[in-house]
């Protein structure tokens, strides 16, 4: 079990980090504040984990609301149903939300969290590699609007996170993988050391080793929390944590959120990015090579869908990281350098998106 | 034209008070920031209001949601319509909320600007003496649930508030006074003097005399802003601007919410708190009769609806401000000074349910 302290503005929290911690009190009880909880999870994972999550919480006030499973219930509508268990309920102020989950879970019951009563307290157990590597810091919670991706939400950050290394071994193994890419953006842009580590590593953590996928966790969450430490708000730094992200919403946009998992598409989307980083002489082939060749390995996509090169430069464009009509995005400067940037040359971005798009 | 400025943990924003404020650029466009707006307002306010609010804003993008006029509309759902009007006219960070009209409108407009992409600005424009006094100050944004009022929200300081007197003219009278009973409320718990200048000023105040109204909302807001600025998260102070409003809700869950104004049933609720510091030796009987006074000059309701002592007794106790099963109520140590308490003797408390509910 390791642990790692991430200070948030004026409030602090503790990651638990390892296996076999939902159902064990000392991490679980010990590490929850309250007595009065409302595990918010879903149908798929509830079976599994829920009443193990309860044997961690001797002698708490334990409720749980499961909600359907899926990104497309990430929904005003299912925020409502949060909200109805709650004061079906009756928690009050003092109530400790429990987000028993992925992404999904996580993002809609930090939400409902953050807006009961105008703001209870809340804990993060992440179910997914995705979940328990992003949504651990950074205290961005919110749903869907049918416009466009959290589009609604709120900062809100959890009183505590209890990541369970156990929780991916019940995962399916493509969305593991998902999860790694995420990892792996944390080494690209970031810690070229991190990067050696998991080139080193990913047999262990494709193989759900318990010490590999506790320190890989560690590593990102500690990434995560360094950079958005210095810019809770996303004005500037933090939006470096996007790099492949705004190409990769471009192409989950095309693809309607259904083919491909997040992490895919972010996989993809590093691919572009870094590509655009060579073609403008900031990033040698090689390195662009590298991370290819780690994402192959890592069983992630490499071949972006033919979406067309002028819808991706129209998806592209309608990210909300698009500032006064120019496209900001995520570059390396080098490996595990990464800068924020929308002076690149226009051509060289058309380039990309014809050599991988058209 | 009058402007207090008020600091809000670490923001600061200035409430401009006076006639003729909306329509003038010297008041709207010189202190409203941003180029994007989205007016939420209602459909009572928006024929009055709307045209001349645009007019105070030349140059901008100003968009509008009108919506349904009522706190029945006050829900979630209502909320999606100002979200689809956001996203429809593809609003982005940089847009700034306008809230035109009462409390229901400015509460539902600034949740939304709290939520929307997880934080844009918003800017009040109060258009009944309720809103002026209370919802100008403070930041509590929020909806209904079926379970109860403001069950879901979220602290946002506007970045402007503009009040308008001009407005209380076209105010149902009725309004007007359900208003001067939270001004009222402001001088019992925090201000004798200002009491005093209400006793003093109330024919002119009814009359919607300018002058009279700018510094009763000045002083309002001034008194608001003292309290709130020692405690804006609502852990201790704050609670004493809740004078009035514990007994005030029973009444309003009694009735149904609709047979009395928010500010008839706090006037209610005023003499209830102020009985009980009565009997347990707290107040001067002529204080409190003062008080039952000036309130009968304002037009506001003086005989509680008899809903049954049981029932009275039942519903203080669902109220939020329920700690550990005691009711905490707000009190005057004599006329001007509230203090927050939950050691008065239950026999107290029964003799004023009895006398005003039974």
């Amino acid at each position: 079990m390791r642990t790692l302290d991430v200070e948030a503005g004026p409030t602090r929290y503790t990651i638990t980090i390892g296996p076999a911690l939902i159902g064990d009190p000392h991490a679980c009880a010990a590490r929850i504040p309250g007595r009065d909880h409302l595990v918010v999870t879903n149908e798929t994972v509830a079976p599994l984990y829920l009443d193990k999550l309860r044997a961690g919480l001797p002698g708490r006030r334990v409720q749980a609301c499961v909600l359907p499973d899926g990104e497309r219930f990430k929904t005003l509508a299912t925020l409502e149903r949060v909200f109805d268990a709650l004061t079906a309920h009756r928690f009050n102020r003092d109530a400790v939300v429990i987000a028993l989950g992925g992404g999904v879970v996580g993002d809609m019951a930090g939400f409902a969290a953050a807006c009961y009563q105008r703001g209870v307290g809340y804990v993060q157990v992440p179910t997914t590699l995705l979940a328990q590597v992003d949504s651990s810091v950074g205290g961005k919670t919110g749903v869907n609007l049918p416009a466009g991706k959290n589009l609604v939400g709120a900062f809100h950050q959890p009183l505590a996170v209890i990541a369970d290394t156990d929780t991916l071994a019940t995962l399916p193994p493509r969305e593991l993988r998902a999860g790694l890419a995420e990892v792996i953006k944390y080494g690209c842009i970031c810690d070229v050391g991190f990067l050696d580590w998991i080139e080193t590593r990913l047999e262990a953590l494709l193989a759900c080793d318990a010490a590999a996928l506790t320190e890989a966790i560690e590593r990102s969450c500690a990434i995560k929390a360094r950079v958005v430490g210095e810019d809770e708000r996303e004005h500037g730094l933090r939006a470096i944590l996007n790099f492949g992200h705004t190409f990769g919403h471009a192409i989950e946009a095309a693809t309607g959120y259904e083919t491909l998992l997040h992490g895919e598409a972010v996989a993809l989307g590093m691919l572009c990015a870094a590509d655009l980083s060579c073609r403008i002489g900031m990033l040698e082939p090689a390195a662009a090579a590298r991370i290819g060749a780690l994402l192959t390995r890592a069983g992630l996509p490499t071949v972006t869908p033919r979406i067309g090169a002028a819808r991706a430069a129209e998806l592209l464009r309608l990210d909300k990281k698009v500032l006064a009509g120019k496209v900001r995005l995520v570059l390396l400067d080098g490996l595990g350098r990464a800068v924020v940037s929308d002076a690149y040359p226009q051509d060289a971005l058309g380039a990309v998106l014809e050599e991988r798009f058209a």
